[in-house]
């Protein structure tokens, strides 16, 4: 009998029979293994726990701690949903499930029309499905069968009928009953999906084509454990009280309108946070030696000619024709600072500057695409450009993470995770200069003690760059801090420096941004707080609430003093009663509720109320006003009473 | 004999004989006013004071005094040229010579290329036929005569054929040996032209054709005194001086690139000056009552069909085809403010709404109008839209006129001039409506004490408003502030609320600006202040100059302690000397220079000097730096030291 070598993760080497099932291994190997075995990988291709070992291989059994697992699972789970599907009505016509970012969805062709109220019975059947815990078989069948067991099914003829048998292997899947084209891998038994939910149903074309027939997308969810379902579930819930095209609705901050799509209009109080957003990133420059400028909205395409971009985005850009020529709205500020840093000739004791610019953008979106506040068409960015010398980058590159990790991290409260990403293949520039660049972004990352991954190949075609990825409150990724080396646009734009010997050189561009674009900034942060602003940020940060009228003065007294500290603050002069204010002061989010009655003007003291309930008698007018305005300037997170 | 009545402006009434000629009656009134007399008005009509009245008329001597005076000598100017030019270059062909706003020209076709080279040669012959007082003739000509007359000149030819000599008379003036054709009138002798100077030579086309021949076109300008031309060259030097495209170049405040012709770059120090503007009147929003928007630039076509822009204003728009349907970028705000307003429903209670917004704006102004900072195509406005109840007006406005009165007049020292300017033919609304809404701008007028003029008829159609202009420091009158009721949009739009009886009415929009187009202040005030900002302005308020290289860390210690302060200050470390330094930082118009040697380092002093060359030692440290900032603070025009 001939063995077969086997290689495992860690490096161990074990001698099999040929033909022995990766079941069988699993077994060999240990009962919690096999238990948890969800697939595996024959050096490298996912495959099925029952597939069998012809030759000397690389093995890995795929258990739900491997990314692929979820894979695996989610697959079976539209497996699941067709069986179930079938078993309740036997008339519909199955014809995609893939797996999808977040689950997976199965497309049918069906006469009744399903809608969330038909989840529990199906989910119902597919839960006696899971108990039922059939065996997964594959089969491998050739394209004359293949059309014979699916002849009833024309979407199912037509991709058998686009295979080609001769190259790749037509497979299917049986559980019980039920059978699928598919090509696997698949879990050994349906008693490993435990933890499967239907979400939504949406309408879907057969190949995505609006000219053939709607089909019904029943969309779902698995998860290795019930836990991590729940967690999901309860993520949603809360992404979705959190979701900013609601709250920013709802605390009058953010409009749009259906004549201008992609462009939201910042209401009253919206308006006060983009401004201290602005007003915060600008007071960091100036600690920082960055400097603002004003740059026009339009430009002849010659400027986008020069920078490449008329060939490469034009489709992205708003183009207008004046007098005869062709104009663009600009999509980003970079050409525009290169023709300001071109304004008079620079020497090397010029250098670094720091250009920073908060003009409008546009980027011809498409409509279809547009979502809320972190899809748009028009925004604005915290960004500018540094122009410096070679020996300048590993300074600069430092200033920029310091920068970043002090606004995100400190000022924010959100996580940060960096990476390196370096030399594609298609690449401006030697090898030499993109090891060194790489290098001195190393060395900055190293510098700043900032831990960080290597993407290899994963740079710009114009340098080496910084990527890095945020995290919020409820641990969802996001891309909006930038930091990028160019060695391209300078060439292209000439932006010259004369050295000490009097020579010109290119001077280096850095791409820059903190926050990124402010509007998308806007979103993820009210979905961060919840809508809960820290004090600083909050556009009304005090509500003084007079119990009855004869109160009401005495508040416009203090309402002005808090002014005079630059205080937002604003009275309830409503006739109504206490609780009733408080009460929509807080659907308001307004972190600070001030309830002034007889004692309290008596006394010169302030009943407080914080947003998450509690509330302190007797507090000390100015010493109170003085933790607010301290509070204010050092932006702090949270209102400490005490 | 038959006499006349001659009715004179101030309604005296005096017979005379038939076809007395004006200057006889002048001579009969008194030799002073005969000796003024330039021309005259008959019954309203410009005549020479050598006309014969030959019917009952009223009758105006016109003197140096009134504005049709400035025209005849400007328009006898340049037959004086034309005389001079043709005793001098025989060969020459007069075309046409008229008044312009700001004195008159010539074209004439030579084959000599004229040059200002040549002016002192040519004023020296006008000043000869000057001394040579010739009297001024007018006689009248058949078409046959004038032909005949002028056949060597074919302009003059082509003109008289032109003419109908059925309903027109060819008239021609004569003065010693030269005559030309001319409607008149003219001055009775050459002796009047006592102040006439020629200014410049340029291109232009016979009849303004560029397939016809390019004449020569010679400008100069005239007076009725010497002291005023002398007034009128000094303005102009002055004004060439402080000429903002010049000024805002050498201080490096703003750029232009051919690539966005109209649109300003505001350089890192334009752009300080730009923001601590638009910080000022963000603050006095505040203390007024005014809440920001921010606002998309793109919009539907259909909002400017909702607003009327549409029809009137299409050209005047830059406009884009996306995804099929036609946008254009905002050239005002108030539609989008009207979208804002109808985001829900309104009580009386919650009027007045005043809403302001900075946001760009684009006009589609042709290329060849464009002008400095005065004429642009994207530019931005402190302009607000104040949404109000009818019985709001008087107040709202009176906010208005005081908040401009206060920011031109008492933090910018222009001079201020207010006309009402009523109800034109062609407009919305009654006549009660206008009369009423009239009184409310009068009566606030009157409440805020301000003095004007009514212009009758100038209102806007759809609503009186005040204009006002502003008067520089050199006397230039600029149209800036605004002030308008507005009864339409608000019926386009809908914009309404709900009465005390729940009813609904429509809102009163008043559009306001204070500085109007920022672009636009900036370039005027530049000139205004001849680019020397008041300190709170100034984009480097402070220069330190160490004396020596051991005095610049002291200066580095003080730069620090003073940015603590809010205060732009640099250091000049460069090892220069102090007045090449001090020279400088003047060419910057920085408005003050610190000078720091040991004498200071040791007494904690500062040497202080002050853009006017006053200079002060031993000054306080802790006291001046409370003096800048208490100056900084009151928005002073001027730095006192002492």
């Amino acid at each position: 009998m001939s063995v077969v070598k086997i290689t495992f993760p860690d490096g161990n080497v074990a001698e099999y029979p040929k033909e022995t099932s990766i079941m069988e291994i699993a077994e060999k190997i240990g009962p919690r293994l096999a238990m948890a075995a969800l697939a595996a990988k024959v050096n490298g291709k996912l495959v099925d726990m029952s597939s069998k070992i012809s030759g000397d291989s690389q093995l890995q059994i795929i258990t739900g701690r491997d990314k692929e697992g979820l894979e695996v699972i989610r697959h079976s789970s539209a497996h699941l949903l067709a069986q179930a599907l079938t078993r309740m009505y036997p008339d519909i016509k199955l014809t995609i499930g893939p797996v999808v970012e977040e689950g997976f969805y199965y497309d049918i062709d069906s006469e009744k029309t399903f809608s969330t109220n038909d989840f529990a019975a199906i989910e119902a059947e597919m839960e006696k499905i899971v108990k039922e815990d059939l065996p997964v078989y594959r089969e491998e069948l050739s394209k004359r069968d293949a059309l014979k067991l699916f002849a009833t099914n024309d979407y199912k003829v037509e991709m058998i009928e686009a295979m080609d048998d001769a190259t790749e292997k037509i497979s299917m899947y049986k559980q019980g009953e039920f059978f699928d084209l598919c090509r696997g891998p698949h879990v050994p038994r349906t008693s490993k999906l435990k933890a499967v939910k239907l979400m939504k149903v949406a309408g879907a074309y057969w190949r995505a084509d609006s000219n053939n027939k709607q089909l019904q997308r029943i969309y779902g969810t698995a998860f290795i454990e019930k836990k991590d379902l729940d967690a999901y579930l309860k993520l949603l819930e809360e992404a979705e009280k959190r979701d900013h095209r609601k709250l920013t609705q709802d605390l009058n901050l953010v409009y749009f309108h259906e004549y201008s799509p992609g462009a939201p209009f910042f209401l009253f109080n919206g308006t006060i946070i983009y401004n201290e957003l602005l007003n915060f990133i600008r007071s960091e420059y100036q600690k920082r030696g960055y400097k603002e400028v004003i740059t026009p909205q339009m430009y002849n395409k010659k400027l986008w000619e020069t920078s490449g971009h008329w060939e490469h985005y034009r489709s992205d850009m708003f183009v207008l024709d004046i007098e005869g020529q062709e104009f663009s709205l600009k999509p980003m500020n970079c050409p525009s600072h290169c023709l300001i840093y071109n304004r008079d000739v620079k020497s090397y004791k010029d250098l670094p500057i720091r250009i920073a610019d908060f003009c409008s953008l546009h980027r011809n979106e498409f409509s279809g695409t547009l979502t809320g506040m972190v899809r748009v068409r028009k925004f604005s960015q915290d960004d500018a450009h540094i122009f410096c010398r070679f020996d300048q980058i590993e300074d600069e590159v430092f200033g920029v993470l310091e920068f970043i990790k002090y606004v995100w991290n400190e000022v924010f409260n959100f996580k940060l995770k960096y990476y390196l990403s370096t030399k594609p293949e298609k690449s401006l520039g030697t090898k030499e200069l993109w090891d060194q660049a790489e290098g001195i972004l190393a060395s900055a990352l190293k510098k700043a003690d900032i831990p960080y991954e290597v993407k290899p190949g994963d740079g710009a075609f114009y340098g080496p760059k910084i990527d890095i990825d945020i995290e919020d409150a409820l641990g969802r990724k996001w891309q909006c801090p930038t930091c990028q080396l160019d060695f391209n646009l300078p060439q292209r734009f000439e932006t010259m420096y004369v050295d000490n010997d009097g020579k010109k050189q290119y001077a280096v561009m850095i791409h820059r941004a903190i926050l990124g674009s402010l509007e998308r900034f806007f979103g993820i942060m009210t979905e961060h707080f919840a809508g809960k602003f820290p004090l600083w940020l909050s556009p009304v940060q005090v509500k003084l609430l007079p119990i009855a009228d004869r109160h009401t003065a005495y508040c416009k007294d203090l309402q002005a003093e808090m002014h005079r500290h630059g205080i937002r603050v604003e009275v309830d002069e409503r006739t109504e009663s206490t609780p009733k204010k408080v009460r929509d002061a807080q659907l308001l989010q307004i972190p600070l509720m001030i309830t002034i009655g007889d004692k309290e003007m008596e006394n010169h003291t302030l009943a407080v109320r914080t947003l998450d309930g509690k509330v302190k008698f007797g507090v000390s007018k100015e010493a109170f006003i003085q933790k607010m305005v301290s509070n204010i300037r050092s932006k702090s997170l949270t209102f400490d009473m005490d």
